[in-house]
C-alpha cells in the first residue's frame, strides 16, 4: 500500500494545481471588467479580521510544504511571504508545487514512529500521523477554502468542479 | 498502525463537533441584534449560484456519513434535506456525529482492497484509498469550509481556532 504520507503530499500537490486555474480564472474576471487592477483581489477578504486572499494562498503553500517536510524529516525551503501581484503568488505556488513534486515515497519511510516538532508551539510535538490528519490537512484545507471562498464571492466563475480534481475512476 | 480510514472518520465527527460550536456562535450574534430570527442564516450564500448555509451543512453531513460507511461497506442511514431551522441542522449534525461514533476499527478491516461504487456516476467507483483522499476529504473540508466563510462574512464571532480543534501534543 503507497504511504499515506506519500499520498498526501500528492494531493495537496494537486489541490495547489487546481488552486492556479482558480487564479487565471480571476485573471479572467479582471480583463472583463474596466479600469480594475487585477492584483487587487489579492486584498480582497470575508471579513476585516480575516487574512486577505495573498495570506491565505501563502498560508495554503505553507501547509503544504511543511506537511511534506516535517513528515520526511527534512528542512523546508524558505518564502518571505513578500507577494504583491497574482504572478509573484503564482511563482510561489509554482515553486511550492515544485518542492512536492520531489519527494519520492521512500522519504516517508519511518515516518510512522516519528514525532514532529511544532515550530509555534516550543517543546512541543505530534506524532506525524496526528499532525497529518489533525493540523497539516484541516490547515491546508481551511486556507485553499478560503481562497476560493473569497474569490467566489468577488465574482469571479468558480464552482466545486474547480475544487475536486483528479478521480482515479474504476469500472466496477 | 490505527487505520487511517477509522482515523478519518474521528476527524471528521470533531470536525463537526467544531461545527456545532459555529452554530452555537451564529445563535448568539442573533441574539445580540435586533429584530432578527436567527433562522435567516441559514439561507445565506456567499453568491447567488452557490449553495446556501443549511446545504453547505447537509453536504459536510453527508461526506462524513457517506465516507464511513463507503468505506466500511454498510449502508448509511438516510437523511431527507428537510432541516430549516438551526435547531433541526444542529440535530442533523448531531445524528451524523452519532452514527460516526458507532464505527470501530474492525469496521475498516479489508477496505484498502475494496472499490468503492459512487453514487452519482452508474459503474463507476475508486479504490477505496482514491475515494478518501481525492473526493471524501476535499469535499467535506470544503463544506465545511464554505459554511464557516458563510457565518465569518456574516459576523459571526469565528477565528481559526474554531476550526483546527484537538491537537494530540506531546512533549518533545
Amino acid at each position: 500500500m503507497t504511504s499515506t504520507y506519500f499520498s498526501t503530499v500528492k494531493q495537496m500537490n494537486s489541490t495547489l494545481g487546481a488552486l492556479e486555474g482558480w487564479l487565471d480564472e480571476a485573471t479572467t474576471f479582471a480583463k472583463s471588467k474596466n479600469d480594475f487592477d487585477p492584483n487587487v483581489l489579492l486584498s480582497m477578504r470575508l471579513a476585516p479580521d480575516q487574512y486577505a486572499l495573498v495570506r491565505q494562498i501563502q498560508a495554503a503553500c505553507d501547509a503544504a510544504k511543511f506537511c511534506a517536510a516535517r513528515t520526511a524529516n527534512k528542512d523546508a525551503p524558505t518564502h518571505p511571504d513578500e507577494e504583491k501581484t497574482l504572478d509573484e503568488i503564482r511563482a510561489r505556488v509554482r515553486s511550492v508545487r515544485a518542492y512536492l513534486g520531489t519527494f519520492v515515497e521512500g522519504d516517508f519511510e519511518g515516518a510512522e514512529s516519528r514525532v514532529v516538532p511544532l515550530s509555534f508551539m516550543p517543546g512541543k510535538g505530534m506524532a506525524a500521523d496526528d499532525y497529518v490528519r489533525q493540523m497539516a490537512t484541516p490547515n491546508f484545507y481551511f486556507h485553499v477554502s478560503m481562497a476560493y471562498a473569497i474569490l467566489r464571492h468577488t465574482g469571479v466563475n468558480l464552482g466545486k468542479r474547480h475544487f475536486i480534481t483528479e478521480l482515479a475512476l474504476r469500472d466496477l
